[in-house]
Parts: structure tokens; sequence; C-alpha cells
């Protein structure tokens, strides 16, 4: 079908195009990315501005031998389309396909793998030393958005690298977009630099005069005085102080632009930098005019660009967090909102635009966003911190140091806790449960359902300390919230949703539903089933609970969407071993291995937190190994 | 005997001075603390350093109205004896004294706890905007060190600072010292200002000229004369990109340029940094010439310097682990060792000296260490990262998601794991062993002793992916280490010590040395006494001993130097619970609070780790509570 595309099964066959097949090659990959992503949906916008970029790295660099570290590496497809996983793509984040993020395991073109933001420098920069040490040839490369240079880590990479000599390459692809708008001096400072008119009118007077032909030594020629033009005029020197040699801006999305520019870097010795902007949703119009929405547009006709949604039959708890914090907002002045450029992501667009003064988006930057929220709070103010689960633990350190050893009034609101499904591995809340527990004086609760989470929000009203509150993505159980009371919760109380006997189902989250069901069918057929409780505090416990359990029962199961080591199996465990209960215990949850991609529903199933498997452990009653 | 410093019970009565008698009152604080730290040792250099910093913010600030946020905190003596807490300084760092530290809960003006780097902007940004909110008056200053710039957090709190428009002042209190020489592009940046000749001739002429008793207006033109000069010549501009304005150089040990100088910048809006040199250990002659040694230098002489150190009576931990690894890294060059900011006080200096190009300090930032050591493991490298086991919160993404979600070979060194004593709650490291047992496929090792801390790092030869090796601070227990075998020990086979029955002590750590003692004396006097074991390794977990146990003892405790819960207590307990054990459990750990400071030996029998506890809880057979 198509002319280039069918015929490169790895970066090899792509060096022996001639350059100028390069921008027809690119249309192939857009057209199949498009018609891969309509059906299966995936992260659209970044990987199609990226193309040229890609395809130029691969062009140029000498792939695998050279590293390419992709920073978060939802704009990786074209890569993963060139390194022979063409056809692989169609199974792209599929539960036994191909992850969405660059994978070591997965091939020897992901140098490294990814997922969260702003590892790249930092990871490229070891590969740099290795190659020194080994007095190897080979050469590293790290291609970082502007937003994920917001992130601590990409700072620490580029004061090691900027103050060393590593021979490193760092491509800034500058698409002026994170998933939400970017915030924070850096990406103030890079939109001077492209915003610059003096800039802008010098770049067309001089490339318009550059074919794509012209030899490299015009191009350098190009840069060196593009460079020292763009630092005069527009502070492009913040990375010359950082002691990177600065290239650019040059126009990512031009084919030519990019070889001929990456061909001259490669030569070079040294920090470099290569200020790349490029269009998020390059080439598919309506992704270029709202790349915000089309970051992951779900399902859609890859012709008219019309989004095949289905109207939600419940709302999101993202939705509910964001709804109900407005609603305490209201009430208490005190209360003000955090995200780490999630504020789209964690249902906070309302509140933002309802207190613009309390709503604080601090970019890609999960350990300031505690600290800050931490300083807010000893100043008087009840911060309220969204974070995705398994991002906070960027900020494990900051949420034990800077708030729960200051016992200061911080609310958490993990979203994304437990398996999130298809964005795999490096995506899933696992640790939360397990990281939080051991931190003294914090209060943890895992709403079952919309009601609960709402209730247990108004819960922290009468918490003078830290507490979280986990919930995982995606739709609620459909309770309906909106008229439940804004009552509080007792803390360290759990519910008995189910009355029964022999077995006790301990529930933390929305599997109480699950295990309501089961208990259900299982004492449909037999006569009597289980009792099940929602725990709803992993912190504090209800060992009262435990004690008439373990004199009561024979046998309990805990359910928990989180690591089966540490949370709340460990926690029923340590207080049963320590009363010397009889009563046998047993887990699901998130088993001790890395869990790939998968929707939400398989894997939970494979966790054995689905109906149909407790309801298989109910009936198998011999059965007492950790996740057996 | 003071003439100013014995009236100065607050700051309120510091701003009742005539200026002019600052000078004399800094001399005062500089005598006594060093009186007070010759005897009770503390962290001298550094405090030395900032008294005229200190004296000069709460002169012209209003606090505790006005927020003063120091980071790190160990240079805040002077903070401490002029804020109620003259008295109690000679209590500092002692069990029931003083924190070391800034601490919220012991003054109104400790605004914001410390202890980890960074945090300052942060926190300070939070309290400024929380000002905003209010309405208040209130002013933030964060007083931030040049070493904890390097942090990721603070460039995070930058970046945001800069973005916004909050008042608040940032000073840079660069003494040109982090405990180890500075690294990084953002330290040569600071360096590259303050040793511009130009700029050190322009600055003398100009404040040669300057009484201190001139208008605030004169001081106000040579700021802004000194920054753009100090701006165009030098490159001061990093922190004007980064959306600051900069002022300074200015001499932070000159009372009458500081006082000036904060007066003019109180009443400045917005985000301004305050470039401020001062001199590590001023006014002590021997740590003026070596603030490293001087920075906790331990008992000394006040009058001459002469440091009063008996020899050790065996090695520290931190000295055994710097020898194996050289051994080590003769036999394999893949080994490469890296540290952040903490060369010597993890014993890596000789390290340094004899493997230079594989020895990488990359400053205070616990993130990239991590990062950059996967990035290196993945290029075919064996990095070893040593870190202070609290410090490794700051990295526990990273360790998560680049390094054991890849399975990449890194070996973590975590020193300083466990109570480390005057440091206090900051610094325990206490959760490592329950922050890491949940994640998949990490190894988990507590040596016993030198030999075993040398043995578990050869282990680590036939370990394919990450491995953590944790050990307390300070002197190991005198095992003849040199002499052991380089031999490996099995993964996941714990060691019987001591025969015995009815009750089994399981221990992690140098603890066993203590329960040794206890089982033999118990036996001693009973005849029979307790079975010990040295578990060796938290993961993998000797479940096979533990089945043995389960049959053939009543009674078994847990000994570790941790957070009781989810480590080896949570461990057992999952493994006993599972298999319905009936054998009792009980656990001696760091119990679920905060621990403050005092004596290791002080605080490790508060948790009942010492001899004379496990011999009492061996004696009590009722005690079934946790800690109880």
């Amino acid at each position: 079908m198509s002319r280039y595309l069918d015929k490169i099964d790895s970066p090899e066959d792509l060096r022996k195009l001639p350059q100028e097949a390069l921008p027809e090659l690119c249309a192939e990959i857009r057209s199949y990315m498009l018609d891969c992503c309509s059906r299966n949906p995936g992260h659209v916008a970044s990987s199609l501005g990226a193309v040229e970029l890609i395809v130029g790295l691969h062009y140029v660099y000498d792939t695998p031998s050279d590293k390419l570290v992709f920073d978060v590496g939802h704009q990786t497809y074209a890569h993963k389309i060139l390194t022979g996983r063409r056809e692989a793509f169609r199974t792209n984040r599929c539960k036994g396909g191909i992850s969405g993020f660059p994978k070591m395991a997965e091939s020897p073109y992901d140098a490294f793998g990814v997922g969260h933001s702003s590892t790249s420098i930092s990871a490229a920069l070891g590969m740099a030393e290795a190659a020194r040490i080994q007095g190897s040839a080979s050469r590293a490369v790290a291609v970082i958005g502007d937003g994920a240079l917001s992130g601590g880590l990409a700072f620490e990479g580029l004061n090691n690298a900027g103050a060393g000599n590593a021979d490193i390459l760092v491509i800034i692809n500058d698409n002026n977009h994170s998933i939400d708008d970017n915030i924070g001096a850096m990406h103030e400072h890079l939109l001077r630099i492209t915003t610059n008119p003096r800039y802008n009118r010098l770049k067309g007077k001089v490339w318009d005069s550059l074919g794509e032909t012209r030899a490299r030594s015009t191009v350098q020629r190009w840069l060196r005085g593009m460079k020292s033009y763009a630092v005069k005029s527009t502070g492009g020197d913040l990375f010359e102080a950082m002691g990177f040699r600065y290239f650019g801006p040059i126009d990512g999305n031009d084919m030519g632009q990019v070889v001929s520019t990456l061909r001259s870097l490669r030569e070079l010795k040294g920090p470099r930098i290569l200020h790349c902007c490029t269009v998020k949703g390059k080439g598919f119009a309506p992704a270029e005019a709202d790349p915000t929405v089309w970051h992951a547009p779900g399902i859609f006709d890859p012709r008219t660009g019309e989004r095949k949604r289905s109207p939600y039959p419940c709302e999101r708890y993202q939705d509910v967090f964001g709804a109900v914090l407005r609603e305490m907002a209201e009430k208490d002045r005190r209360i003000v909102a955090i995200t780490p450029a999630m504020g789209s992501g964690s249902g906070l667009n309302d509140f933002a635009t309802e207190f613009p003064d309390r709503f604080f988006d601090v970019g890609i930057a999960e350990e300031h966003a505690v600290t800050f929220a931490a300083g807010l709070a000893a100043a008087g103010m009840r911060p309220v911190c969204s974070i995705y689960s398994s991002f906070s633990q960027r900020a494990y350190d900051e949420i034990i140091h800077d708030v729960a050893m200051q016992h200061l009034p911080v609310l958490f609101c993990f979203d994304r806790a437990g398996i999130v499904g298809e964005d795999g591995a490096t995506h899933h809340g696992a640790f939360d449960l397990t990281a939080y527990r051991p931190i003294p004086g914090m209060v943890i609760g895992v709403p079952r359902d919309e009601t609960a989470l709402k209730q247990m929000m108004y819960t922290y009203g009468s918490v003078d300390g830290p507490m979280i509150i986990r919930y995982p993505r995606g739709l609620g159980e459909g309770s309906p919230w909106k008229d439940a009371p804004c009552r509080e919760l007792p803390l360290g109380r759990a519910e008995c949703l189910e009355d029964g006997s022999r077995t006790a189902l301990l529930c933390l989250g929305p599997v109480c539903t699950q295990a309501v069901e089961a208990a259900r069918e299982y004492a449909g057929k037999h006569g009597y089933g289980p009792a099940v409780y929602d725990m709803r505090w992993l912190k504090p416990l209800d060992t009262r609970l435990l004690d008439m359990l373990a004199e009561e029962f024979d046998r309990v199961i805990t359910l928990e969407d989180g690591a089966v080591h540490g949370g709340l199996f460990s926690a029923v465990a340590e207080h049963f071993a320590s009363r010397g209960a009889s009563a046998r215990l047993e887990a699901a949850g998130i088993p001790d291995e890395f869990i790939s991609q998968g929707t939400r529903t398989q894997l939970l199933a494979d966790c054995g937190l689905d109906r149909d498997s407790i309801l298989l452990r109910l009936e198998n009653d011999n059965n007492n190994d950790i996740n057996g």
C-alpha cells in the first residue's frame, strides 16, 4: 500500500532511503499511525508532532549502537513503527501487545524504558559516561519535551551534564504543550526565544536561502549565527549558563532542517542542546487545532476527526473529586488546590475557572507541588494536592519530610491509584498503600464508590494532619453521590456491607462491588455466604473489627487494588499474628511483579479482584497461597 | 558575661539594639556557639558562617510574622540562640533537648522544619501565596546554600516562583561548599560571578565609599548598578532568565552590608534573589581553614581548635564499604561509584582518588544519582550508588521506575539506615525496609557486621538486577572483616547464630549482637534460652526457616532497626498468617511515630533493640503488643 513504510523493518532499511524520500515516508507514518490509533486508542498528538524528529534521528544516528532516550515516551509511535514493530503497533497498549512507551525488554532500539517525566537527560548522561569509560563510539541523545523540562530531575541532569564534558545531545522537543498548558519560568524562557519576532524574521531569511542539499558547513554557519543571535537577543543563554552549547531553535517538522542539523550536531563534542520546535498534532488538522483533547482522544474517524465517544454511564472519579472540592472550597476559604500539570486529568478545570486565585498548576513538578502545599499549610491554609498515584512516588520524601513529619494539614488525592490499564507498568499506582502506611500520623482512606469519595473528602474537615484519599482511574460505580449527605465517615471504622459466616471478605476500594456480587451469588447457591466488609481506612485500621473476625471467622480474605505485600493484607496479618489469631488469612491484590498493560478489567481479573475470581476463591476453600 | 547576648530572649530584644552593636553581638554569638559546640558536638562551620545573615534577618524582618525558611537547617544555631533558645542551646541535638534543625513544634520562629536539602524555596513560596490569599503583610524569605541549589526541588521552586509574581526573597548563602566540594553547572555559574575580578574591584570601590549610616537610597543605587554590572559581565542572568530580580553578590559577613541590603530588599515586590557570599567557619581560624572537617567536628578545644578524637576501636561501616568497593572495582572494570554529595560521609574518598574516572559525585541530586546509575547500567556498567537511607526517599520513584522496573544491575548501598542518633527525625533511615520491600525483583540485604557487609557486597557479583544493602551510621561490631573470605552469601537464607527452644529471635542487622548477648544471659539464668537467627535478607525471605519456626516454636520476635509496620515483622506476619501458623509473633523496631534526636544507643533502647530490652522481653512472656 505504502511506497516506503511497508519495506522498513528496521532503521537499517530507513537509512538506505534517499533523503528526498523522507517527507513522503513521514506522511505514510502519520497515515498509518492515525489509522491504527483511530481504532485502537493511543497518544496521538505528541506522536504526530515528533515524526520528522524521530525519522531524522534514526536516519542520521547509528541506532541501536547510538542510544536514543525519549522522555516520557508517548511521542514515540514513529520510533516503534520504524524499529521492527510496524505490525505489532496494531496491538499498541493492548494486553499481550506492545507497550505504549519505550521498554527495554521490547526492543534493543528502546535504549531506556520511560513513562514518568524528566528522566532522559540523566539516563543519557549515564550512557555517555559508560561509552567514555568503555572507549566505545556509542553516542547518547536525550529527547525531552518542553513540559518535562520543569521537572527537577531534568534540571539535575542538565546541571551535571553541563558541568562535565560528556558527549551528550539534548533535544528539546518544544511543542509549547505538556498535556495541559505549560507552566514555569523555563517555559516562558523558551517562549521568549521562539516568539521573538527578530528571530523569526531572521530564521525565515536564512533558511529560505538554504536548499536542502546545501553542504553541512553552511548549516553549521547558520547555526552558529542563529545561536549567538538567539543567545544575545532572547536569553538562550540560560542553557549556556548551564554549560551547554545551545543551537536553535529549528523547525522540527521540516525534514530537511532536522536531518541537516542533526548531521552537524552529531559530529560535535561536549554537552549540546538543540531547541527544536514542533507542532503537537502535526499533519492532522483536528489535532493541531486542539492538542489537549487530542493528547489521548480515544476512538475517532481518521478522515473527519470525529471522536466516537458514548456518553459516560456515570461520572468518573476525577469528576466527582473536582465537583466536591468546589463545594468544599465555597464553604472554606482556606482550601486551595494544587496539581502538577494534571489539571484536566484530575478534574480540576472547573475549580481553576471558579477559584483562579486558589488554584495552582505547578507544571510537571511533583516534589514542588508537595513542599509548596506544606508551605501553604504551615501558613494556615488547607491545601488539597491532587497527584496521580504513581507520580506521587516522585514526592515520597516531601510527603514524609515536609508534610507528615510536621503533621501539616494537607489532603492528598491520589488519582489513578491501583491498576490503570493501558498505560501499563510505569503508570499503575501499585505502591501507594504500601509506601504510605508506615508513615506516622498519616490517615489513608480508600473510597468504595463516588459517595464514599465525597464523604471521605468531607471527613478531612475534622482531620488536623495529613490525609491520603486514593481512587482509581475511570468511571465510578454509579452511586447517587450528588444527593448523598455531606456527612463525615468515622475514622478507623469499617462498614459491614453483607452479613455472612465462616469467611470474611475485607475490601479496600471499589472491589467492594465485586465482592458483594460474588458473596450474593455464593450465598444463593450454598444457602450461606461470606461476610463482606468495606474497610474504608487502611490507616487507622479497624482493629476492633479484626479482633471480632479473628474470633468468629475461619477464613479472612483481603482484597485490595494495590501491591499485596505491605498494604491491607500486611496490616491485617500483623494484627492477627501479634494476637496469635488462628483465622487463616488470604490475599488478593497486585502480586510481587510489574504488571504490563491491558484493560483495567482484564488486569484486575488477573489480580483476582473481579467477581468471578472472588467467587472461584470462595468455592475453592483450600487456596492458601498469596495470589494463588 | 556578654554585653548584649545575655539580654536577648527574642528577636524583639534584638531589634531594640542600635545597629552599631550588632558586630559585637555577632562576636558574642560566635563565642557562645563555639563554647557550647566544643563540649556538645554540632554543625559548627555552617552556623559560624551565617551569623551576620541571621542577625540581619531578625533585625530587619518582623519575625515570626515574617517567615524565615532555612534550607537544610544546620546553619541556624544563631537563629536558635536568638529566638528564646539561648540556654536550651546547651542541649542541642541531645535527647530531650532541642533539635539541631529548625522544627515547627519547637518555636514559632521556626517557620518550617527542615533537615533534607532544597525545600526552602517551595515552602517559602507557599507562605507567600498564603499571605497573598489571606491579605496578610507577612513576608517570606528562603535562605538556601549554594550546595542545596543543585537539588531538583530547588529548581522546581525557582521555576514556579520566577514565573509568578509572588513576593519572595531567596537568599543564596554562597559559601562555596556543601559538605564536600560543590558540583554542577549552577555552582560554576555562581563561582563565575563571584570570582570575576572586575566585579570584585568595583565592589570594593563602591562599598568603601559607603558608610554604614548611608541612606537606603544610596545602597539601592549601588545595588542596582552592581546588579546590572554583574548581570552583564558574569552571567547573573541565569536567575534573571528564571524570572527573578538578581541582587548581589554582597559580603554576607559584613554586618552593615547585610542590614542595609536587607532593608532595601524588604521593600521590593516580586521574586528577588540576593546572592550573599559568606565564609564557612567564619571567625574561627581552624574552621575557616578546613570547613569540610569542621562541618561536624565533634568535641574540640575552643581556644586552640584541637579536636579531641579518640581513635576508633574499629572501623565504621562507611569505611568498610569504601574499602571493599575499591577491592571489587580493581577486579571488575564495570564497577563505578556514585554519590550525591556525600563522598566523605559515605567512605568514598579513597575510591575517588584511586578511580577518578569511575567516581561520580553528582552534588545534592539524589534523583539524578539514581537515574544516571540506571543509564550507566543500561549501557553495560555495574554502578554502585551510595545514598543515605533517609535521602533515598528523594529517589523513590527513580529506584522503582528507572532501575527496578527494568531490572537493571544497580547496587544501592544505603548508609545511615535505621536510627542515626543526634540528627533526629529528619535523618533516621526508618522507611527503607518498608518502602522497598514491595518493589518486585529487589534484593534487600541487611548485614549484621562488617564481615557480612563485605560478603553481601561480593554477593552482588551474582545478582543480575537491583539490590539494596543497608547499614547503620557509625562503628561496626569489630568483626575481623579484612581477613574474612570474599565469599558470597546464599540469597534468601538466614543463619542460625544461637540454638534454642520455645522462643526464636529473628534479627536484621547489627541487633544480632544484642540478641545473642541477651539470649546467652537468659540461657545462663534459666538453663534454656531462645534461638537467634540472623535473617540477613529481608527479600528474598527465608520462608523455609519461617515454616520450621512456625512448627517448632511458640513465640517468634522480630528485631529490626526500621519502621516496624511493613518491614521484617510484616513479612513474617504475612507468611505466618497465610499459613495459619499458630506461633505468637512480636515485634521490636521503630514504632509508628517520628523519633526525635538522642544518641543512637539511647534511641535503640527506646525501640527495644538493646540487650537489656531484649532480655526484659524474654523474661516477660506475656508481652504481645507491637513495641509493647
